[in-house]
């Protein structure tokens, strides 16, 4: 108590560590490594994509997301109806990547005095047709002012029968990888909106051209989230193995598989699901098409893994493409190039902290 | 989109309405006025301390709240591991208002690049010595920067039997107005760390005088949920008709009860249960020993109403007051004062937005 804040939050001591050195991965490791649980109902804690816990004959899925002004979005661009439906279904993304029904959500906000009530109409707007579309009931909240700018932060919870849920951990060497959709035009669209406010800021009387990328821009100003991909799969007769959504980016989300199933990976980059758009936009951008999957992140499709045995169930699924294996070599995590070389995948690690 | 951001936020419009204008409640409910539930599960969702929702023989029960630095605490003289305590600590209460035990919590936390990683192990450590004492397990969360500043949201689940779960709305006209413990002191606590945080920034080589305040002190930086009065009532054989938590100061705290209840409520003064030392120390800060717990807030004990038919088993329970009953005049909130003069009720509701 009464230290001064420089004293309290950088010099106190030579060994203290800069948040940027841990970066988020590591910071959550070194967070939650202590953490005991107490009830037996508790099944799953942190460490997937949502927790896990007994209720009767059910278990309920809680997921928790947090968006921030400056960090996660731009109001530049980013139209506040937008930002409320994004809020929501990165969070319903989060019980589909469990392979679960999003129930209940709840949604705080913190915002400065500078916002009109008009502006958070529209940013519930959003919210409510969010949970309208994917039959969600918004049941609390909490509110509060800010010292600076708009924070979102919502929590779901969601629904499955115990057998139904599919955890990070449950690949084996073999299975196959599958991603739902398409994926890079999410990134895409951020760089392009992003090239407009810089033409925006330099003359506010320019219109930005945003006409003719109209799927890049709804990628990544309106995502959805893959919900129905439960009942496509139950349909065919398939349960996959292990699970998670693409937020990170793709190369992020597989190296999470591999390390919680203890798995290695080979990625064939040929069968990476791109939009020809995108890919063509990429390259306008100097920027190697693959690397807006890999590591573009916000695409909210699913990433899963299928036993080798359901080769046949899924392989003539529209919208799933099978682009890889896991193998039992957990130490080799590659994308093979179309000329056969082996490239070793590696998370881009958004590092929010070295930015700030 | 594109719009500048002073188009967007203040002055499109001459339509537009300040967020202070509304203040927090009237914004709540400006902002869930249009939900609607899909899911039958969902027995209660915005409007009380925790939402409602089905699971088999039991309710689960989900609050959440938000903690902003700079709004809901000052690092001056709030210690981290306190403020992690406590932040557990404020959405624990929830669920003891709504009479269910504690399970499960997620917490994500903003935090800009100021902190070092030890001071976020130190505010983990005050979460997990919470969740150790109410037997919380936690079970998930986000990390994000913040452009400023820290901010902590927090989101609780917790268990009971339907029969069991305690509303705001439901008590009547003549039943018992109890509270638990005393109240004003976390508000004291407030103003002596306020007045030694002025001493400490006029010189800082002045060393702050919080000795002998110690109550006061911890009621503030360490508060305490009063999970303990589930069962205390239900060992003297008694259901609360409606219940709340006492988070914004008494009078507000009523007004939700009488307004959700559709009752009015008579308040008597000299029953407020007030801590000696606070009540001498409010005098000596000109101020009416009684504001301190009707405006005041953070003690977090617990406001219930009980029926008539209950006052032998509870009038004589240590630690419990009755302060006053309920009444069938809707119109009339009102505090009688020892010398028999009637005051209105008022929520000096807190408006976080007028400060900013």
């Amino acid at each position: 108590m009464f230290e001064k804040k420089d004293q309290k939050q950088a010099g106190k001591s030579s060994e203290l560590t800069a948040l940027s050195e841990l970066g988020e991965f590591g910071l959550i490791d070194r967070l939650t490594k202590n953490i005991q649980c107490f009830h037996p109902e508790t099944l799953k804690g942190v460490g997937d994509d949502a927790a896990v816990i007994a209720t009767g004959d059910k278990v309920m899925l809680l997921s928790t997301d947090l968006l921030v002004e400056g960090i996660h979005f731009d109001l530049t661009y980013m139209p506040l109806k937008h930002l409320g439906y994004k809020a929501a279904v990165v969070n319903i993304s989060d019980i589909a990547a469990m392979n679960g029904i999003p129930l209940q959500m709840t949604v705080s906000i913190a915002v400065s005095s500078r916002f009109p009530v008009e502006a958070l109409d529209d940013l519930y707007s959003g919210i409510l047709a969010a949970c309208e579309k994917y039959h969600v009931d918004l049941v609390g909240g909490d509110t509060s002012s800010s010292v600076k700018g708009l924070l979102i932060s919502v929590t779901i919870t969601g629904t499955a029968r115990p057998e139904e849920v599919v955890y990070r951990s449950g690949t084996r060497s073999g299975d196959l990888l599958c991603v739902t959709g398409d994926l890079g035009s999410a990134y895409m669209g951020l760089l392009i909106l992003e090239r407009e406010k810089k033409v925006f800021q330099a003359n506010p009387a320019m219109q930005p051209e945003l006409s003719g990328f109209d799927y890049q821009i709804r990628r990544q100003l309106k995502p959805e989230a893959r919900t129905d991909i439960r009942n496509v799969l139950m349909g065919a007769g398939i349960r996959p193995t292990a699970m998670i959504d693409i937020s990170d980016g793709l190369a992020s989300e597989i190296l999470h598989l591999c390390k919680q199933s203890n798995t290695g990976c080979r990625l064939f980059e040929e069968k990476i699901p791109i939009d020809p758009q995108t890919r063509e936009l990429a390259l306008e951008y100097n920027i190697i098409p693959t690397i807006t999957a890999l590591s573009g992140g916000e695409d909210y499709e699913l990433l899963f893994t299928v036993s080798q045995s359901d080769y046949e169930k899924i392989k003539d699924i529209e919208g799933i493409t099978i682009i890889g294996h896991m193998t039992d070599n957990s130490g080799e995590k590659v994308m093979i190039t179309p000329d056969g070389k082996q490239v070793e995948l590696t998370a881009q690690g958004w590092n929010a902290w070295t930015k700030s």
